[in-house]
This record gives C-alpha cells, sequence and structure tokens, in this order.
C-alpha cells in the first residue's frame, strides 16, 4: 500500500518534504509528483488513473493561495484526499484553507492544519493502519514517542 | 459570439439568472450549463472542447463554498474566464472569493463582487465589446442609462 | 467495522443526522454518542478505551465554538479522526473550524467543512473501504449517481 | 490594440513591472502611468479621454490600501477594467482586495489575486485575443510552456 | 454653514437619514444629494465645486460594498471629508470600512462606525462648533443629555 | 487654535511624529501628551479640562491593540477627536481599527487609516481650516503638491 | 462578598440577565448598572469608588461594538475584571471582543465568549471560591450537573 | 496559595516566562509544567489532582495554535483557569484566541490578549488578592507604578 503525495508547484517542496519525512519514519511507500491541476490537468487525470496499479491506498494533496489541487484530485477518486493549505504570502495560508476545507457535498478533503504536511502524512498512516496491524502499532509507538517527549519537555522546565 | 455561463450547483441558478438577464439586455447568446468541476470533470471537459465550435469567446463561472469551477475552467482553455463568487451560508461568500481571486500564476480568473453576476455580464460584454462595435455602442448606452437612472434617484431624494 | 459519531451536544444532533443518514446509505454501522470533552472528560476516556471492542475504525466529532472535541479524541487514540465544525451563532462557524483544523504536530484532526457532516460520514466510508471492497465499490457507484445528479440538473436547466 | 498599465503610486512600480514583462512576453503594446485617482483626477479623466486615440482596448489598474484606482476608472470607460489589489503593510492587501472587487452593480473590475499583475496582464492578452487571431495562438503556446515548466518540475522531483 | 450629505445610492436612504435627522436636532443645514462615484462622476465635480457657494463646510458621504464615494470626494476638495461604511449583504459592511477608513497618506477621510450616520452627523457639527459657538453649546447640552439618559436607564435598571 | 496629540504609549511615538510634522509644516501648534487611558486616566482627564485654556480645539488619540484612548476621550470632550489605530505585533492593527471606529451612539471618532498619522494632522488642519482662511489656503497648496509630486512620478515612469 | 455586573447600554440587558440568573443560581449576591464609559465616566468612577463599601470583589462588564467598558473599569480598580463582548449586528460581535480582549500590559480584562454572559458568573464565583469554601462546594455539584446532563443527553441520543 | 503555569510546548516557554517574572515580581508562588492536553493527556490529569494538595488556587494555561489546554484544563477543575492565546505563524494568534476564548457555557477560561503572558499573571494575583490582602496592597503598589511610568513617559515626551 502507497501513498500519492501531490503538490502544486516545485515551491511547495520544502513543506511536503515534512509528509515524506514522516510516511519514511513509518515505512510507508510513497509516490510524490509536482502536478499542478491548473496547469497540467491531463498529467493528473493520467496519475490518478494509475492509482490502482501503484497500489496507492491514499492521497496527500499540498498547494497554496486558491488551493484547488486537492479538491480537483477528490472529484476524480473515492480514495481518501488530506488536503495540506500551504502558507502564502499575502494571507498567511487563509486562501489556501478556506479553498481546500469548505468542498461541496459528496467530495470531501480531509484538511489538517496550515503547513501541516507531517500530520497529513500520520493522519495517512491512520488510515492505512485499519487495514495494517503492523502499522497500527507504529502509531501507538509514536504516540507513546510523543507522550515521553512532552515528558522530557516538563522535566527539563520543572528544573530550570 | 456568445458566452458561456457555468454554474457548479443548480442552486447557484437565482444569482447566475442576473448574468442571463444581463447578456439578454445587450443582445448577447449564450450557452447556460450546470457541471459540476468536482462531480462532472468530464463533461466539463467536453464542454470547454466545444467552445470554439459554438463560437464561445467568454466564460463566466459562478460556484460557492470552495469554488474551484472558474480557476478549473480557466486552466482549460485561454479564453477570458469570468469568476462570481456565491455568498454562502457559512462565511458569506467569503471562502469562495479567496477560491476564486488568489488563482496562481499562468491561470488568471477575472473575479467580480459576491453574487455580482450582472456584473460578470456587463464585464463579458465589455471584452466582447473589443471586437464588436455594436456592442461598445450599447455599453455607452447602458452607463448612459446607469448616469441617468442616479440622476433620478438624487432628484427624489433632494425634493423629499 | 463502525464508525463512531460523537457530538459535543445534542443542539448538534441536526447537522450530525446528516452524518448518520449518509453512512446509512453506505450501510456502515455506528454508535452514536454525546459526549463532551469538557463536561464528561471520563466518559470520553471510557467510550475510547471500548473503541477495539467495539469495533470502531474512524471516528467523526462534531462540536461548535471552541471545538476541542474532535482534536481531544485525536489525542486518546490513533485512529484517524473526522473533524465536523458546527456553524456558531457568534461567527459563523469560523471558531470552530479554527479549533478544529490547526491541531499541532502528531495529532491530527481530518477536518471537513462548516456544517459537512455529510461529508465527514463519506470521508469515513472511502477510510474504510481501504479494507473493505464492497464499501469501495458502493463509493464508486455514489460517485457516478452524484456525476448523474449534476448531469440532470444540467440537462433541466439547459431546457428552460 | 494596447493596454493602459495605471499605478496609484511610484511604489507600486515593483509590482506593476510584472505586468509589463508579460505584455512584452505577448509582444502587445502598453501605455504604463503613475495617476492617483485621489490626487491626480483631472489627468486620470484627461488620460481616459485619450484611450480611443491612443488604441487602448483594455485597462490595468494596479493600488493599495483602499484602493480606488480601477473602480474609478470603470466609472469612465466601458473598456474592460482589471484591478490588481497591492499587498499593503498593514493587512496584507486584504483591504485593497475589498476595495477593488466589491464593485456595485453596472461598473465591474476584473479583480486577479493580490499583487498578480502577471496573471493581470494574461487576462488583458486574453480579452485581446478575442480580436487578434496570433495572440490567441501565442496564449496556447503559454499554455504550453506552463505545461511543460511543470512537467519539468514533477521529472526532477521525482528523482530526488 | 452646511453639511453636505452623499449617499451613492438611494438604497442607502435610509441610514443617510440617521444623519439628516440628527443635523435638524443640532439646527444645522445641510444639502442632501444621490451621486455615485462611478456612475456620476462628473455631477460630484460639479456639486464639489459649488461647495463654496452653497457655503458648505463639511461633507458626509455614505456608501456600501467597494465604497469609493467618500474618498474620491475627499480627492476633489479640502474639506473635512466623513466616511460612513453601510452594511453590506455579504461582508456586513467590511468591504466599505476597508475601503473608506485605509486612505492613502494626503487624502484622509474621518471614518465613522459601520451604519453610523448619526455618529457622522454630530462629528460634522463638532467641526462647525469649532467656528460656531452657539452650535458648541449645543453640543455640551447634548452631551448632558447622552448622560441623562444612561442614567435613567440605570435607574430603571436597578429598580427591576 | 492647537491641536492635542496624545499617544497612550512612548512606543507609539514614532507614528506620531508624522503627525506632528505634518502640523509643523502647516504651521499649526500642538500639545503632545503621552496619557494612557489605562494607566493614568486622572491625567488624562486633567489634561481635557485644560482644552479650552490650552486653545486646543481638535485632539488627534494615537493607540495600539484594545485602543479606548481616543474614544475615552471623544467621552470627556465635544471637539472633534480623530483616532488613529496603531499597528500591534499580532494582528497588524485590525483590533485597535476596531476598538476606534465602532464607537457607540453619541461618541464619534475620526478614525483614518491604521498608521495613518499623517492624514490625522492634515484632517485636523481641514478642521481648523473651517475657521482659519490662511490655513484653507494652505490646504489648497498642500493638494496642489500632492498632484504635482504624483505628475512627477508619472513623468519619471513614463521616461523609463 | 458580591459581584458588580456592568453594562454599557440597557439594550444589552438580554444578555446580562443570564449572569444574573447565574449568580442567584450559586446565592451570590450582586450590584447590577447600566453605565457608559463613554457617556456617563464620572457615575463610572463614583461606583468603582463604592467597590469597598459595598464589599464587591469582582466584576463584570458588558458591552458592544468598540467595547471599552470592561477595559476601563480595570484601569479603574485592581478588582479582577470580567469582560464579556457582546454580539453586534454588523460584526457578529467581532469588534467588541477585539477591543475587549486585547488589553495592554498591566491591566488585564479576563475575556469570555461573546454574549457569554453566563460564563463570566461561573467565572466569577471561582473566583470568589478562592475564598468562599460553601461556594467551591456549589461549584463542584454544578459540574457534576453538567456533567449529567451531558450522560442525560447522551442516553435520549443513543436510544432514538 | 499558588499559580500553575502549564504550557502546551517547551517553545511557549519565552512567552511563559512573561507569566512567571510577573509571578515573581508580585511575591507569588508558582508550578511551572509543560504538559500537552493532546499528547499526555494522563499527566494533564494527575496534575490537575494535585491542585489541592499543593494550595494551586488558580491556572494559566498557554497554548498556541489549536490551543485546547487551558479549555481542557477548565473542564477538569473549578478553579479559575486563565488562557494565553499564543501567536503561531500561520494565523498570528487568532486561531488560538478563537479556541481559547470561545469555551461552552458552563466551562469558562479567561482569556487575555495573544502572548498577554503577564498580564495572565496579573489577573491570577488579583483573583488571589480576593483572599490575600497584602498581595492586594501589591496590586496597588503596581497600578501606581504604572501611572509614574506613564507620567515619566509623558514628560519625556513634552520636553523633546
Amino acid at each position: 500500500m502507497k501513498v500519492a503525495v501531490v503538490m502544486g508547484s516545485k515551491s511547495d517542496y520544502d513543506v511536503s518534504k515534512k509528509a515524506l519525512e514522516m510516511l519514511e519514519k513509518f515505512g510507508v511507500q510513497y509516490e510524490v509528483r509536482v502536478i499542478s491541476a491548473h496547469r497540467a490537468l491531463e498529467t493528473l487525470e493520467t496519475f490518478v488513473s494509475e492509482f490502482e496499479d501503484l497500489d496507492i491506498k491514499v492521497v496527500i494533496g499540498l498547494a497554496g493561495k486558491a488551493a484547488h489541487l486537492p479538491g480537483v484530485i477528490a472529484g476524480m477518486t473515492t480514495l481518501p484526499v488530506i488536503g495540506v493549505p500551504i502558507k502564502g504570502s499575502a494571507f498567511g495560508g487563509f486562501d489556501s484553507l478556506m479553498s481546500i476545507v469548505q468542498m461541496p457535498k459528496g467530495v470531501p478533503v480531509a484538511t489538517v492544519a496550515v503547513d501541516g504536511a507531517d500530520n497529513a502524512a500520520i493522519l495517512a498512516c491512520q488510515m492505512l493502519a485499519i487495514k495494517d496491524e503492523i502499522l497500527a502499532k507504529k502509531l501507538l509507538e509514536y504516540k507513546e514517542e510523543l507522550r515521553e517527549d512532552v515528558l522530557k519537555q516538563d522535566e527539563s522546565i520543572r528544573s530550570y
């Protein structure tokens, strides 16, 4: 089972990398692509048509400004699509959040926080873990890691 | 020369009607369609591929919430695309405005005010008038009409 | 496999019903609960601890105003949690959207549109369909339904 | 056929340059001016009265803060007017967007993204291309360029 | 000494009336006009050119949506111009507030609250009172009235 | 006749200076003070009680965040009060704009743009010019200066 | 020990009543007043000077629009001041929230949700309960009530 | 009597320090902790259960983005909880403000300005001062300090 990570422009790569690294941490394979919904729609359609052959089960779409990419993919597939709004220069990612989260009835996009590519990857793993018990265990371990990290932060602050 | 008027859902018809009536006022022919970018993308692609045969020169796209329709059309054609944000229930059309106006480099959408379908039609006529001198004259007459209407309003207020 | 549908208050039931009806349409079983994260945290912890026994695989949390419920559940489980912001009186659901979507690293909530409970249910089905092929087929059929519904709307408008 | 590019202040020149360069790329001639609607209204009226003699067919107006310039020009002419909100210091261009896009009935301004001067130029070319077939071809070539650029970005990311 | 009250459209009359009534209360004469900056700019210029003959000393401009009227008047005169944003349907007057208050250097508009036409009139009286001592006294009396009205409200609440 | 310039904190001085310099340019005398409405209310009351003796005719109040200063002064006097929202760190001056412009009935504050202290000073001069003809002439000269400055900018851009 | 409940206008009474009823529920005595900070500042000063004699220990201030009342009281006393933004017509209480919560260093206002007068009263009781053990117990009972109410709602939903 | 200062992440320490320093200035003891509501809920429950033993009377919770921490603590205790929104990267702390202030009926959080940790500490002292007369006196002295600081600022500006 794989995750597709699609960004609208190479300039979104720095944020996208956080998703890739998180997927790697969980040992989940991915296909990473730069395909603009506005500038290369046919390439996008081709890629979506290959999802089954590529064993892609979840899609992460990242885009800034009028961020149509995740929604357009969601219109093309019945796989779950996760949308990551990218913080744009003018409105701090508010425009992309509106464009991604406010999808019409029938075509949901699972939206995460602005620039929250790492969380998008975790969410993708949580979805795959419905089928994959080993991944489910890794997620429990990661949750424990998070907890321990907070406890360490707590200890270091208390000993100031 | 024709104008295509495309809305994302039949529920946008009340606003769209303002565009149709304005086009009729200017004697401009149109094709009116309900084609969702998310639910009927291929129908949209087919319609766009017919633009040349239908002698369509300008497109008006109306949509609410995460209003991707005008932007997706703009990705498919080099004709000018006018976008009309529809006032949605939750954010007063603010979400659609963001989704329509903040298009990335290379793929503009000419955005008008929330629910401003009449202005979208006027803008379409202004574009066609670059080639059509009779339409250009009608636009001057309409401007004069607007002026006279204000003068009448002014008179009626002054005589209170 | 079941979906848990948890709302923060009975006043969210009207919106929640849209999720329940959609789940029923897809033949997916659910547990529906009213458990406030602020007023009955222990009940929430108990319910979350029963997820495995109840065969719950996805959680939908609905809440208005400072909508902490989906995020708090996400902190308690590694199952995917879908958050539905409820349109509140003062800010049109903007406050709940902010509270749900802007989750910190490590604890994602899959956020859908304000009042988008039907989309939350579809998203839940998409997640379950990773494992359940029959559900996957139903989702394809639903997508076709959506398409046909748009085509019918299109036809009715064109024949005006 | 020419495009008029009018900015409200010389400080808007950096953004305006993106429009000029794009027009040059398409071989479209332009008149560039700095004319404030508030500080030199008569100069603006004079310039607008020369549009016919100068063979100006489309106007691009750029302005920040309470950006009245494009709207005031739209009140003076029946040519299509494109408005570019300039990102101001305090509200990230939000004030200019509101001032430009929310025009009243009868007087549309074709609004593009904040600082989207390049898109304003493309939109102007799209309008002129209604009459100018060579320009229409150039726009198709540009669209192809955009597509190829995305494909190259895609390739470079995939080979990381 | 007179106050000019200019609204962009007759539909703004209900709000404008609050200004007229307040001016009458203070015995200040006014000229009331409906003159759109976008649809009847020359009429506006004519009216402004008559300010001296009409003994107009302060201007109140009321407008909704992309409310350019007060700012355009401010560009035409050195008299103080007061701007009243009118609550529009889509954004609750937020668009008009942005368009009125964010004026560029050199051309201020004295902005009051959304729909605050009564306060615009009081502000106009305060300005005239710099020269008119009788008006200054009336303003002191009005302030006392306001105070007494609050005291009465206070009493009635305390006796519940 | 003098203008009072009151800021809420010494940290507002950089913005306030723009008002002082503009007043000096017009030869208008001023009293400049740092008096917080929240931290030194009695000092503010004392200062306001001296307005008549000091021949103060207009007040400019500058404040950031929950900017109560101009409104509180407006509650204490019948002189016209001009409010300048200061751009705060978190919300770009949006909080101060709301706190200054949305004054209740009976107590207006003439609000200018965020950080628009120079415009506040011009507005103050426009008010004083109702009584002072020499100042009225200086304002006409300044308007001419503004116009010429734009014409120069225009020329320099056209000769690029 | 008493709580002072001060509203800016009698029109805020409907919201204020929620605070009074909650205080009555907890058996806490209160003084309720209508005193505008802008229209009756001296009355406000008098009332604040009586706090000690009246055994007032906490203040609740309710106000809409440019809601200065709670902040001005906070400037006059060292007692804890709770601010309740009232939902205004134009911006849904957003303006009052900004005016109340964004207080400068040294003068905090404890802000609750828009129209959240009941929560303001509970917060006041929580503060008094630092000294009053009986009140502390009542608060525990109320928390239990809230919990049981949720459980009842939960039960009724589950039995649908 | 002590104050608990809980932050959601060590990255909030810089803001939190302002609270700690203010508490130290007033001689109030505190417990400082890093405990995320999402990543270490049980640790939070443990800490809250120790409040009585630790003689904690007021809680300050600081958090950014979807800032659930103060609200979750408020759900666990009947002590007054003060919430400090932390200015996040994308929305300038607006998301945290919404998440903290808009709490549902029954569970208030006393919200202060974005990054207003110093004010949170002062508010905590004001609450404790209901019982502690020495602290009440220190607060009066601090108010006098604030006043004198403004007077000094005033003097230094006036002597420029």
